[in-house]
């Protein structure tokens, strides 16, 4: 079929259960921020390819929403397809809230998969549906109806993650986890988030490329604990190990059988975070208290065997990413090399540790005017040669059965312009000045943001990103609830810093036609002093890779960030030199002497 | 009448009117900062003479809440009074909510003079009081009963701000104050706030030591604008300018008689500057908007005008700080000093300007350790004698027929510690990374004031209030809504900086028993420039003062701390050299030279 003939068919079915609006979102039924190909009915309604994008169909008119990083992309992807393209954010462009309200006719229903959408989206969708004196249809999957190749729903083997390796029983997690219930007064607790999931249970999956869950829902109460699982991702040892965690175990899909039978009368949910369709299944009577996931906070506050696990894992990671540095700078004198053969290069020298997992997102290896696409990555079909010049961006990370990294190097291949050196030296100092910050406890991502951002700023530049994110346990690379940015985004997420996160420090400069650049170390939020001023925090850096000195203009930092990067670069060649030898030992000792 | 026999005489007067419990607060009708005479009734009732407390009296306790500056004081003064002391903020300290939760007696009413509390103040009063089954009761101040020998309500000759130096007529104001009201479909605004009458106005009074407003309000519709004013006050002038104007004149206190006959069906207020009593006038049926004085962020933002005189007046202030300072240098190798020397002597300097009207708040001439206390102020009881060693802190401001001012320098008399030089280094490098910001429009303070505070958190010190406040233009040196603090007070009150914004920066260290250091200068937020990131903007110093090279380490600063303060004093030097001569235009030339 056609994307037209498929968009034919979908009309069909709309029409015959009086749907005006027909919403294909690029999601899971978990609100995961990657989806497998299962989930992919955005590729397959419109032909395009792209991680973010919602299509809107209606009987006479069909819309792709995405953004900017996706533009040309899509407008390629959907030339032939009768769909158009809605760039997001532009000035003058409705939104998918917008042109609803605008084209939805009267007394037509709203449809979608509710599984795919979560409650407090599908709410807004009910808002407008009503102004049109409709109503919303999100009890089926209409794509799935005339989908006939569609990929299976994914069902990997899980394994447990041995309790030495999490730092906490499921048991204890447990125990924690009813004590904010009953704090919060609720009987029952339904947990949609799969790395949530993940971590309360100490299990890890494989259903996502790039982040090991598995598809489930959980459901706890001051005695059960139900987790949902399809039975081919079930083994011997994970049924066991829920055994002996008093868990158990149903039918992945019993979820939307169980929910309405439930009897405790009032649910702790996260509607950002649940269904629509589950959420709908909630019997009347009972008092859903709408809160983040108590669990959000608590993987996010890293245990000690958390962070010394991830700790092994980050020297692991910087050896092998500081053989690629070595490897890249002097290959590219040599021999022919593109991004590709970067990027396998990359994870071939993380392969050889032994407790290598796989990569914890696919790598972006930009060369040159790449590299200021922020989300640019190689494939077999688009890719760029790369020259004994210039800058290579790479932004790279692993999954090892201690944790997960995430590091962004900008290595320099040859000449660089006087430009490209300022530049370098400018992110370089945000990098620093937010890397030695210390603050008292109380202070928000929000309040340390111009520390990276000013030396930008002073330049009347920016980058247009958060300066940095959490980073999951063996999990999504990309967590929360902390974040450095300077614009809170979701005012109700607004958290502390606190001892034992962990977060990204990646500001960047990203000149359009030119190059990208971008330092990426994680900081350990850790234990400053008491006194009596109150708790102060400290930010560690906890990853081992030298910054490229090729790239330093030294007089432009200050006092402050010179020492502050020879400390650092000490560090990673104390931390490094017992896993190098000969030249290239050499040369690491070189590459991270004070400047 | 001694302490006791007037809460004696204000029981009778509780038990009279069923009152369980009366509150006396430190404040006028209008919620100003600062208040006269007339409305000590604090001190009249309890003899405490600090500028924060309430007294709560029942039957059997009496209590007095103010806050740490004022325990040893408050201890003092409270000796003999049968009034406890309640320490607030202190741990186990209830609040005055908590007291009368606590001690009201069921079925009784809570009293105070309902012209005294604020509307959302009394709300919570209001709620308390029903727990109890009681009341309010606030339509009568009790003290004014017994008090005999009561100051009389002030009401000195008001004068007007001519257009020329307003920088916009009362007509241009009145007629954006009106479209404000439309946009938030308000038929009626009652403005009680005295800056924001003066300013709205264009006329200045002296009803209150050193903030040059008059006790007025005022009530605005789309065709009125009424003024409610003392005769006393009113001068032909204001007269004529308030008719060219078309606002009509009213009595004082026939705001109280009018507002309940007012016939427009919406009402735009403050509920936190609308005393409770008028609150209560309004008639059933109004919708009250409570929402922020429109004013408030008008008059934050300066128009050129009042930009252009204020740094007008910063140079007449500058001119005459820095001839105190190379007094006080000189004098104190000499002669005998007091603080109060210092502060007689500052207003001098001061009352030299052809156009000084005031000083703008009382000066504190702190020396050695008392200016380790953030609010100390000498007085003819108490002060110190000053020597030729250590830090002189003196935190002072003018009022000028062109603006207002706040400075605060802190001045070395001789011999200094190692440990006093990198305090005041560190201080001074806090005020010059929040100088030297670069941010684009849509920051608030917040964001901004890691940078000042840094330098200080990087030691695990701090200090105990914001980084900086608004300046009103001959008006109250403390202006909202902008601040630089890391922590947001008050939610509804955050505002993004904004060009034409005067902002404070006065880092400081305060070592208790030792010494207080502090850097203030003013900064006017400007135009940076226009990317393709968006508008940036900048902070210019309009101070003009030397900062005492005596107690600076160099070699502490980083080279671009150094930059900015190089730049700051030559600015300095060229801006005040004209002013100067002979021997101390030498010092000036020489204290102003690049580091």
């Amino acid at each position: 079929m056609t994307v037209k003939e498929r968009l034919g068919r979908l009309r069909e079915e709309m029409e015959k259960r009086n749907i005006g609006a027909y919403l294909v979102p690029m999601a899971d039924f978990h609100h995961s921020e990657y989806v497998g190909a299962y989930f992919e009915e955005v590729k397959y309604i419109s032909g395009f390819t792209g991680t973010n994008a919602t299509v809107v169909v209606t009987m006479d008119e069909a819309g792709l929403w995405t953004d900017g990083r996706y533009f040309i992309q899509a407008e390629r992807q959907l030339k032939d397809s009768t769909i158009l393209l809605y760039r997001m954010a532009e000035e003058g462009v409705p939104t998918v809230a917008e042109f609803l309200r605008d084209k939805l006719p009267q007394g037509k229903a709203i449809g979608f998969d509710g599984r795919c959408i979560m409650a407090d989206e599908a709410a807004s969708y009910q808002k407008i549906a009503e102004e049109k004196k409709g109503s919303l249809y999100q009890s089926e999957d209409l794509i799935d109806l005339f989908w006939e190749d569609r990929p299976a729903l994914p069902h990997e083997k899980t394994w447990v993650l041995k309790t030495e390796h999490a730092g906490r029983s499921v048991t204890d997690k447990l125990e924690d986890l009813r004590k904010t219930m009953e704090e919060k007064g609720a009987e029952a607790h339904l947990l949609s988030s799969l790395c949530d999931i993940a971590w309360l249970l100490n299990m890890r999956g494989d259903d996502i490329a790039s982040v090991p869950v598995f598809l489930s829902f959980v459901y706890v109460t001051a005695r059960e604990c139900r987790l949902y699982i399809q039975d081919q991702a079930m083994t011997d040892q994970a049924g066991l190990h829920l055994r002996d965690a008093n868990v158990d175990i149903r039918p992945y899909e019993a979820i939307y059988e169980d929910l309405p039978l439930m009897e405790e009368k009032s649910l702790l949910l996260d509607k950002k975070e649940t269904n629509a369709r589950l959420f709908d299944l909630i019997p009347d009577g009972v008092v859903v208290i709408n809160d983040f996931n108590p669990t959000e906070l608590s993987k996010a506050v890293k245990n000690e065997t958390e962070i010394k696990d991830t700790i092994h894992a980050h020297i692991e990671d910087g050896i092998a990413v500081t053989h690629f540095i070595y490897w890249v700078k002097n290959a590219i004198k040599t021999e022919k090399l593109t991004e590709l053969d970067a990027d396998h290069k990359i994870r071939e020298f993380r392969e050889q540790a032994d407790d290598f997992l796989d990569v914890s997102f696919e790598t972006i290896a930009a060369y040159g005017p790449n590299a200021a696409m922020m989300h640019y990555s190689a494939t077999p079909e688009e890719f760029s040669e790369m020259k004994p010049e210039g800058f290579l961006l790479v932004d790279s990370g692993g999954h090892y059965m201690t944790g997960t990294t995430d590091i962004t190097r900008t290595i320099v291949l040859g000449p660089l312009t006087a430009e490209m050196k300022h530049d370098f030296t400018t992110v370089l100092r945000s990098h620093l000045r937010l890397m030695t910050a210390h603050f008292p406890q109380g202070c928000i991502g929000q309040n340390l943001d111009i520390l990276a951002r000013g030396p930008v700023w002073d330049e009347g530049l920016d980058y247009r990103c958060g300066t940095g994110h959490g980073v999951g346990h063996i999990l999504n690379v990309h967590e929360g609830p902390q974040s450095f940015r300077w614009k809170v985004l979701d005012k109700s997420k607004v958290w502390e810093l606190q001892e034992g996160m962990i977060i990204t420090d990646e500001p960047g400069l990203y000149i359009e036609n030119g190059y990208g650049i971008r330092t990426e170390n994680e900081l350990l939020v850790e234990f400053d002093r008491k006194t009596e001023y109150g708790k102060f925090l400290k930010l560690r850096p906890i990853t081992y890779v030298p910054i490229d000195r090729d790239a330093i203009n030294v007089e432009e930092l200050t006092h402050l960030e010179l020492k502050a990067l020879n400390e650092y670069h000490e560090m990673v060649y104390q931390t490094l030199k017992d896993s190098f030898e000969g030249a290239e030992l050499d040369w690491l000792r070189e590459v991270t002497l004070p400047l």
